[in-house]
């Protein structure tokens, strides 16, 4: 029988994850390039689609590749581009989506990386069967994506969800996006190292962690540190979690979604994050609201998550040409 | 040619607006009842049906009526009921839909009044066309409605869209719901009250708002005040502007609208509401965003638009029928 099968891309700041999945999630091959070694665009894409090309000659049997997702930073929807994205080194206006169709001859679908997270949950994951739900992304920022009525919700100009530029002080910490204060600063695994030398900075307290340098510090040691009762790191999880809590109860009432799922580096610390989180979205929620949105772990919590997340797009974009409720572009 | 009508029911805190309307929006028939004279519900709803049997004997020719839509604070879409709402006197979870739908054998569909509104823009007002956007009601309270992906989100318990309920400030102002510093607590025509009796306490400036009384005072003063060059009310908007647009800021980064709509009271102050709500609103986007997404008075600015909002309920549900996306209540 002859397999369908789609192409995952998943563009990082620091690495390009590629690989070839099936319907049901498994990943059939999978790697990886750099995404800063090339300085131009141009060659950036040659070596992309060269290492797809190896790894689609590696697979056996037969198989059908019905399509191209890719998840990146600010990863526009309908225009298939990639804009304006503060983590990448190229600059402008990036017509990906189009440039892999051609290459491929196959639909190409672009969006940014934690509405491709949504999609996996959907398709793969914990939200199987979930119509209306909140993806957040704990990576080196906050992403977030959302799904309303059944559908990745892209918003009028392919951009929505963009929950880690919220405000939680708008004099507070300098973000990456030129604002202050946004909630990625304080709630991300970069948030948590800033929150950690706040502490350190404020407090008297003995910690482990006042041996290890800015650059050095990192999600997994604040969590082996809290895990050991270390006081500062157990304080910079509460603080993580009351903040995420506070702006989580803002995006309920919005979206009034049956879950939030957590995905990435610091929602593998489990009740460390989770508990404080739970606890102050429910005490600044509306009462109406309160006992009935559930915060949960993703159910992809593995290497392979961006790659699913970016090949469920297509199954998505299949699902949907079936039954169009609006224009997608191929 | 058979006239096709919808009735349209908005229960209000202190009136409840109902009418007769067809698909151009016209209003064939519309009165009111009040709605706080009733102790006991049943007398309430007795009175309701019975004015509008009475409305649609007056009407002539030949039609046909197709259902009725209600628009309630905390109406809830699916279960069809108004549950625990802070502004009715009667408490509980009253199971309206199914009453009306058996007393008048037609569906009926309910929802919160800031969703009809949302969806009386789509249907007949100025987001005709537009798939994805926000309406922010400003009355007593501030409501709000969202269309995403060209359908009125609902969320899975059928509450989304409390954005007047979102925090400016938690160790703020009283709120009705029992928190602190919610936005409509600010924004709404209670809440610039509130804001003006702040400055007349803490200014030494002369105002003609100093000779009113809080119950005396109301939206259309202040803003005739401020017309006048009045300097309590001219900073009164400018602070409502202010915390308006801030908060807008974070709802467009969650969905992405076209466009936001200012219905009620508060927007018929024109550029007094609208500049500065603009000017903030962008000040605090992400970059990404600014630009991009209008802000617009409604286009149902009269004393029908309730109505209208209430009864293109159910031309948005018999379209949704037809092409079902998802399972809706009768």
């Amino acid at each position: 029988m002859m397999r369908e099968l789609t192409i995952g891309i998943d563009i990082g700041g620091t690495n390009t994850k590629y690989g070839i999945v099936d319907k049901s999630g498994e990943v059939l091959f999978q790697g990886s390039i750099s995404t800063t070694a090339f300085e131009e665009f141009k060659d950036y894409f040659n070596s992309l689609t060269n290492a797809v090309r190896v790894a689609l000659q590696r697979l056996k049997g037969e198989y059908r590749v019905l399509g191209i997702g890719v998840g990146a930073a600010n990863g526009n929807y309908y225009k298939g581009t990639i804009e304006r994205a503060t983590n990448l080194k190229w600059k402008g206006v990036i017509p990906l989506a189009d440039m892999l169709k051609e290459e491929f001859d196959m639909p190409a679908v672009i969006t940014n990386d934690a509405n491709a997270a949504a999609v996996g949950e959907m398709v793969y994951g914990a939200a199987k069967g979930m119509k209306d739900f909140v993806v957040i992304t704990l990576g080196t920022g906050l992403g977030s994506g959302f799904v309303t009525n059944g559908m990745l919700l892209n918003g009028k100009h392919g951009i929505a969800g963009e929950v880690g530029h919220t405000s939680v002080n708008p004099a507070g910490r300098y973000c990456n996006c030129g604002k202050r204060g946004c909630l990625e600063t304080y709630v991300s695994a970069t948030g948590i190292k800033r929150t950690v030398y706040k502490l350190l900075a404020d407090h008297l307290e003995p910690s482990e962690l006042r041996g290890i340098s800015f650059d050095n510090l990192n999600t997994k040691m604040i969590t082996e540190a809290a895990v050991r009762g270390d006081v500062v790191a157990l304080a910079a999880f509460e603080y993580t979690g009351r903040i995420l809590g506070m702006k989580l109860s803002e995006t309920v009432v919005h979206t009034d979604p049956e879950a939030i799922f957590l995905f990435g580096g610091l929602s593998l610390a489990g009740d460390l994050i989770f508990t404080p989180t739970i606890r102050h979205m429910e005490a600044n929620l509306m009462p109406l609201f309160r006992g009935k949105v559930k915060v949960l772990p993703s159910g992809l919590q593995n290497q392979a998550a961006p790659i699913l997340g970016a090949s469920s797009l297509i199954w998505n974009y299949l699902d949907n040409r079936k039954n169009p409720v609006r224009e997608v572009i191929a």
